[in-house]
C-alpha cells in the first residue's frame, strides 16, 4: 500500500485530542473518516504528536497507508472536502517511503504557548490563548527557562498519567517573548513527554508573576518530584508548532 | 447623566453588524441588554463605525450615557460579566465629557483587512481572513493602492445603498504587506464610506492576481462609477482596528 505524508492545521476547541478515543470526536477520527469516504482500504492515520483536548496544531504531520495510488494534491483536496465543516485542513500531501513515520523518523517538534495578558477576556482569541489578568515578567520567564535546555531527567514536568518509557529528554531550545499583550513559549525538542509543555507553561507563569524566584525552575527541574510543578497551564494555549524530519 | 467611553472588541462573526437590528444579533444589541442587566437607566450605546455583518473589531470605540455614575473600571468589568458568552470584550471604560461622541469626535479610522494565500482553507482562521488559493502579488497591490491616497472621489468604492452626503473622503495611509501566507492591507483616515474597504480590497485582489494593471486603480478612481468597481471582498477579512480621537 502506498504510504502518504499528510501536513494538517487543526483548531483543537471542538475535539477530544488527536486521538481517537470513545469520548467524542478527535481529529484522527475525523480523517479516518474522511478516508472511509472516499480513499477505500487505508490505514489509520498516525500523528507525530498526540495532542490533548482543546490543544491546536498549525502543523501536525501524520502518515497514512492507501489501497491504491493517488495523486497527492488529489488527495489534499479531497481530504479538505470530505473533512467539511470540522475545522481540520490538510495543508500538503505528499508520498513517502514505506520507512517514513511521521511519529518515529521525527527528529524535532516544535510547540508554541501563547499567552494574553490584560484586563479583559479575549474575544477574537477564545480558546485560543491562556488569558491571564495581571502582567508577567517574560524577561524572567525567558532567563529562568534556559535552566531546561539540555538532556534532564523530566519528572517534575511530566503528567502522573504519562507512558513514556523514560523521564530523559532532551530539550533543545526553549525562549519566552512579549509582543503588545501577548507572551508566547516556544520549545523545541526531538520528543515531548505527556504535559510537558503545559508543566512548564504553568511553572514559568509563576516565576512571571514573581511568586516564584527564577532560580526555583532549575530546582524543581533537579528535584524530579512532580508534586513540586506548579499547576498545569490550560490546554487552548498550546499549538503543535512545527515537526521536522531529515 | 454622565458619559463614558467604551473601547470594544469583538468577534463579528455571530453578529448582523455593531448595529441593532431587527434581523438578528448585534454588537450594539448586546451591549444595550448587558447595560440593562445592571445599569439601569442608559443610552443606546453609539460606535464610531457601523461594522457590518461578519466584520470583526480589535477596536471599535462607542460612548453612552448612565444614569448613575460608575467607577470605571467596575463599569467594564460589570459589562463583560453581563456580555458573556457572547465574543464581544470592553478593553476599557472611562469617564468622557458630554461633548465627546465616538462617531463625531474620531479623527482618524484605522482598518486591516486580512488575505491567507495558501490551496488549503484555514482552520484556526475560519471566518477571520479571505482565504484566496494563489499567489498575489502584494507588491504591485501595493503600488498600486497608492493612488488612492489624498482627496478624492471615492463613488467607485462606495456601496449604492451607502447613505453618506458626499462621495468626498481623504484617504491618509494605505499600504499592502506580506507576511507568510498573509497578506494584510491597512487603511487610514477620518472617516470611510460605506463599504469603502472591501470595495478597495477587492480590487486590489485583482491588481494582485495580475488581472488588473497597477494603473486601473487610478482609472476606476478617476471614473467615479461604481460599475468599474472589482467584487466586494468578503466581511471576514475585515477589521475595525483602532479609532483615533484628539
Amino acid at each position: 500500500m502506498p504510504r502518504y505524508r499528510l501536513d494538517i492545521e487543526y483548531d483543537g476547541s471542538p475535539f477530544v485530542g488527536w486521538q481517537k478515543q470513545a469520548n467524542g470526536p478527535s481529529v484522527q477520527g475525523a480523517l479516518d473518516a474522511a478516508l472511509g469516504a472516499f480513499a477505500g482500504g487505508h490505514t489509520v492515520p498516525r500523528g507525530a504528536g498526540r495532542t490533548d483536548t482543546g490543544v491546536h496544531a498549525l502543523q501536525q504531520v501524520a502518515h497514512v497507508d492507501l489501497e491504491r495510488a493517488w495523486e497527492p494534491d488529489k488527495l489534499r483536496q479531497a481530504l479538505n472536502h470530505h473533512l467539511l465543516p470540522a475545522p481540520i485542513s490538510v495543508l500538503a500531501a505528499a508520498k513517502v517511503s514505506d520507512v517514513f513515520d511521521a511519529r518515529f523518523s521525527a527528529t524535532q517538534r516544535h510547540y508554541l504557548y501563547r499567552i494574553l495578558v490584560r484586563p479583559s477576556r479575549p474575544a477574537l482569541d477564545h480558546k485560543r490563548v491562556w488569558w491571564l489578568r495581571h502582567r508577567l515578567d517574560a524577561a524572567a520567564m525567558h532567563r529562568a527557562a534556559q535552566s531546561l535546555v539540555g538532556h534532564h531527567d523530566f519528572t517534575t514536568f511530566r503528567a502522573a498519567a504519562c507512558q513514556a518509557n523514560s523521564p530523559m529528554r532532551t530539550l533543545d531550545q526553549i525562549a519566552v517573548a512579549a509582543s503588545g499583550d501577548e507572551i508566547s513559549l516556544t520549545v523545541s525538542a526531538r520528543s515531548f513527554l505527556h504535559h510537558q509543555v503545559r508543566s512548564i507553561a504553568g511553572s514559568l507563569k509563576l516565576v512571571g508573576e514573581g511568586q516564584w524566584p527564577e532560580a526555583r525552575i532549575a530546582e524543581v527541574l533537579a528535584a524530579k518530584d512532580r508534586s513540586q510543578c506548579a499547576p498545569l497551564a490550560p490546554p487552548a494555549g498550546l499549538y503543535l508548532a512545527g515537526v521536522d524530519y531529515e
